[in-house]
């Protein structure tokens, strides 16, 4: 934890010593905002927007057709570049759907993986955990009969675990390899969520021994408004990884147009449909800005910025159940007030954009490429005095 | 059919006379290309490129998360302008995820709902139907032990057909409301794939009697490529349709966050996660200019394009398998040649975009807004050169 910092030259003074700051030059930051909400949405990198027009008016209007050739692989290209993020090697990732469709697939391949190591087809989910996760397990456990338990602590009768790294109000983080070995010795499966952690804190999914993993690149990835999202697969599942959604893009010699499925002995068995290009093509900048200026730096910066988020808190009387201890925690930072909406509301009409999950809390995102020391400066004050009132 | 056109003047003519002619200017048609493939990937209308630019830099650079207010609806609102194409009534089509998703979803739920009639699990898929289809038939009667069938004339057994309106091969349609009608008698639902005929044909959905249906908007919809596809579910089945991928966009009360599935009761229940707003404004506008056109202009010019191509196939020695009666195809034609790899190649050097499905086919699309009389004139007489070298 920092110590106090009561003025906002303070802040700008880490602002003047921060090796991230001229990321910040490379995103469009309307003037005058104070944007603390790049864990729902993350801000646009100018080169996205140059990409987008490049891949639109060049690649799409005047290709055409012929463009296939270097499309067909993007689904992949963009999951070698997210790869480093999460800590997991080149060939495990691929960027494709979105985090419902690719939950539902890891989750039916983890019961296949469970039965296979004799385990129940039981799937344990927190009732705490964002509606997606929730939503998918709870429409596979109707259609399939597998019984659903909110409780994580307890792995008896349990096969598969659906589990977010850090969880979405609060910002805690879950111990990847801890709670990984441990369902793994009870025999179960985890499918990790980690929507809110790619790009905000620092990932090491092989390391960790995670087995299967999804998450989206339109937070901290700065990947665009509904940006695809992606899978992991652990290298030693891969080819034989077993679900029902089948498409297309995975079949492994694509354009035979055969009878018979077969798909990649890979990760990207997982496609599906004919990938959207304009927005991978998108993401890929995001997701490419973000593994460039390296999540090293990156998770540090979050710490730092969430830090001086607290500390303002504790100065300002302001209540969190975000985790103090910097190790324990995302990149966000959650605030518990009253008439939580009417505070959110009344915070963007200052220009301070910030997201309210309710009933009772405002979260304080700390995108470490975008966000400035300042702004959390400027935006707990605001919090505090909308907050007051 | 048209009388034998022998001259490049009389095709001009027909060009001249094209009351459809104007829209071509609306898109990027590329200097000296002939592109026939616009069945697989239409053509960029330039509208599309600069919404994009706008939603890039406008709505999300700018606007960010607040953007998310006129966002949300987006797939609803696209999907009501798409509705008249199809012969669909507001409110029963949202675009959204990709062919091969939405049909896994629509399968799932024919077949609850043949259930629910007291029909068996079986579904009858082609074994010529596009890869999507089977493959998508393949998964769930594997994961559910529904039987398959390749065999579409005799549905005793049948619960579930699924079919595509128009073969992506030949252009052969199929009778939209006696095929229907037919498998209604039978007590089966069919899932309709209208991909190669949204936009080509007229199709009227509602008139037909069609319960279930998907198309992508990528080919004569001009959405860009790997656009988002789109669901049509008939109003007197929408509030109850039960398929097994739940996702949070589904959620009546979505930001309550609340424990329960709890589904809108209307085609919006088939929603799954954040929609990727950037591929759906672009298709947004090339769906808009083809309601605009109006599809009995369409249909209209694009049996005179196909009746165009099949009188010089007469004429050039050219053998293919497609109708000769308007009414019974599509708007592309199928041309049979020896190294159909090695032609469609040759076009493309010549500036002569087609497509060649594997092993003895090249495709001529005629998409009604962006293909001339005379790319079809000088395509045909190119491919009559290349195939005979």
């Amino acid at each position: 934890m920092l110590g106090a910092v009561t003025t906002r030259d303070e802040a700008a003074e880490l602002d003047a010593a921060d090796p991230l700051a001229p990321w910040r030059e490379r995103f469009v930051t309307p003037d005058g905002l104070v944007y603390l909400d790049g864990n729902s949405l993350g801000m646009a990198p100018r080169a996205a927007i140059e990409r987008l027009a490049a891949v639109a008016s060049t690649e799409w209007a005047e290709g055409l057709i012929r463009s296939w050739d270097h499309w067909l692989d993007l689904p992949s290209r963009v999951g070698d570049r997210l790869a480093p993020i999460i800590g997991a090697p080149p060939g495990s990732v691929v960027v494709h759907d979105s985090t419902t469709v690719n939950l539902y697939q890891l989750v039916h391949a983890a019961l296949a993986l469970a039965a296979e190591r004799g385990r129940p087809a039981g799937i344990a989910v927190s009732g705490a955990d964002f509606p997606t996760d929730r939503y998918v397990v709870a429409g596979i456990a109707r259609a399939t009969g597998a019984a659903v338990r909110a409780d994580l602590a307890d792995l008896d009768g349990v096969g598969v675990v659906v589990r977010s790294l850090v969880d979405y109000r609060t910002a805690e983080l879950a111990d990847l390899a801890r709670e990984t070995a441990r369902a793994r010795a009870a025999g179960a499966v985890v499918v990790w969520d980690l929507s809110h952690a790619a790009g905000a804190i620092e990932v090491d999914a092989e390391a960790a021994g995670v087995e299967l993993a999804v998450g989206c690149t339109y937070k901290f990835l700065h990947g665009g408004p509904g940006a695809p999202a992606w899978s992991y697969v652990a290298a030693e599942l891969a080819d034989r990884l077993d679900q029902p959604l089948w498409g297309w893009f995975a079949q492994r010699v694509q354009f035979a147009m055969a009878e018979r499925y077969d798909p990649y002995p890979d990760v990207r068995r997982l496609l599906l449909g004919t990938p959207g290009i304009l927005a991978l093509a998108a993401a890929d900048v995001g997701v490419g800005h973000v593994a460039d200026a390296g999540m090293a730096a990156i998770a540090a910066k979050g710490r730092a910025l969430t830090d001086l988020a607290l500390a303002l808190c504790a100065e300002l009387g302001l209540q969190s159940p975000t985790p103090t201890d910097a190790a324990r925690r995302g990149a966000h930072v959650a605030i518990r007030v009253d008439h939580a909406d009417a505070v959110h509301a009344e915070l963007i009409r200052r220009g301070v954009v910030t997201d309210v999950r309710r009933p009772d809390l405002i979260r304080i995102g700390c995108a470490a490429l975008t966000t400035r020391f300042v702004d959390v400066y400027d935006g707990l004050r605001a919090v505090a005095e909308v907050a007051r009132r």
